[in-house]
């Protein structure tokens, strides 16, 4: 199994907090050991930085750590291997562009007997999950073939996690850089946090921040972790089935398949 | 107007003096101040470091520095912006998938009324590079729907980029990992470094490498750049419409249109 972090916010906000919980659990206090990657939106540009070692070893990882990039969306993972080996190609998350704009993807979980039809788009390395973002971006370029708003394309991301998710563990994050939808199969976790921000206790590492400090009263800051990341805030629990389609930190659009 | 970076290799080598060099020309000695870029192939992974800040002033342009990453097939940029604004998306080299490998695009020049008709791959950021870049990938698309070797696409590439070439200024440097192919308009020089290695001094810092201690007797490595880096070497220095297809540090093929 693997580790999941997403964030979407309503101004620039940096990650390091919950970056500096999640990289614990890579090799840690967790045993991710096979690699990890995070995506940082800058306007329509991203950033990714991947790494096959274990965070805990990776000198990018402090480098992120150390450097407060600021991103209204964000998706981050960190790998336990099962399908494909250690290295580059295999580790999330992945990207591609549809449309003019970079979507990215990161999945935990495993898709057993997964042979999607060939499309355009094609994998690079051998995961399942690499072969699923494909698979998700053929089926929104056949229905789409000029691209659409997201409430119009939701019905085809909602339908493709629902089969994935019958063909084992498929809890994921894909984003455009403006919206970030995300859907539960067995574990995703998430805390939307607004004025009057409080102090957040890592549950990972020796570490608070008092948000209070750091934010205005109208920032929204939403952060999706596969379990929560601290331990002194309510997280929300999400159920099998369910998918949330977030902007700007608040939620767009919701259900359950 | 842009400088360019690229090698070829046989082994996996770090191109830190290189790079060092090029970076100084990003502010420093240079007045290429808009962003810059380097992606390094791993496998069929690539890392792509990247910042629109000047390079002198980039936080991780440091990292690249100090991390010695090894790689066979390198494509590096630093930008001052003509066409499209400062940002993370105008910034080179570009990333695009295409039958299941990543091909990564730099380009030093401007292309005037360049309106390439729009196809399956679409420009996220507003630069004319990027916009043939993505042309120059439809037309691999539109000729060979499968992937074939780089000697059967090589005509494709010579001939749009002698296209491109007509409008304007087009030097530029591509790649899938493997192959490495750049094509001269105006400026474009490279050294290929094999037994015996010897000293190299960088023209634009205080650094000289001795590459006989960082080498074996069959290392092969050819980096390409806008202008020679060093100045107690023999660099070729190539004339317009010169193309040239490495791979692993050797000359596979090359011609003029």
């Amino acid at each position: 199994m693997c580790e999941l972090l997403g964030m979407s916010a309503n101004v620039p906000t940096d990650i390091v907090f919950s970056f500096t919980g999640l990289m614990q659990r890579g090799g840690g206090t967790g045993p991710h050991r096979d690699g990890w990657g995070i995506a940082f939106y800058e306007g329509r540009g991203v950033r990714l930085f991947q790494d096959p070692l274990a965070s805990v070893d990776s000198e990018v990882a402090r480098l992120v750590q150390r450097f407060p990039i600021k991103s209204e969306t964000v998706i981050g993972h960190i790998r336990q291997a099962n399908v494909g080996k250690v290295g580059l190609s295999n580790t999330h998350p992945f990207i591609r562009e549809l449309g003019g704009r970079y979507w990215t993807f990161a999945h935990n979980g495993q898709l057993a007997d997964f042979q999607p039809k060939p499309g355009f788009y094609r994998p690079v390395g051998e995961t399942d999950s690499e072969a699923a973002f494909c698979d998700l971006l053929n089926r929104v370029r056949r229905a789409f073939p000029e691209p659409v708003p997201v409430e119009v394309l939701l019905p085809v991301l909602i339908s493709a996690c629902d089969e994935y998710r019958k063909k084992g563990v498929f809890n994921a994050l894909i984003s455009d850089g403006d919206w970030l939808f995300t859907f539960c199969s067995s574990k995703l976790a998430y805390i939307t946090r607004r004025a009057p921000f409080g102090p957040a206790r890592l549950k990972d590492a020796d570490l608070t921040v008092d948000f209070h400090a750091e934010t205005t009263p109208d920032d929204v800051v939403t952060v999706i972790a596969t379990e929560p990341l601290t331990d002194n805030e309510n997280w929300t629990l999400q159920q099998s089935g369910e998918w949330v389609l977030w902007w700007g930190g608040e939620v767009l659009a919701k259900g359950r398949v």
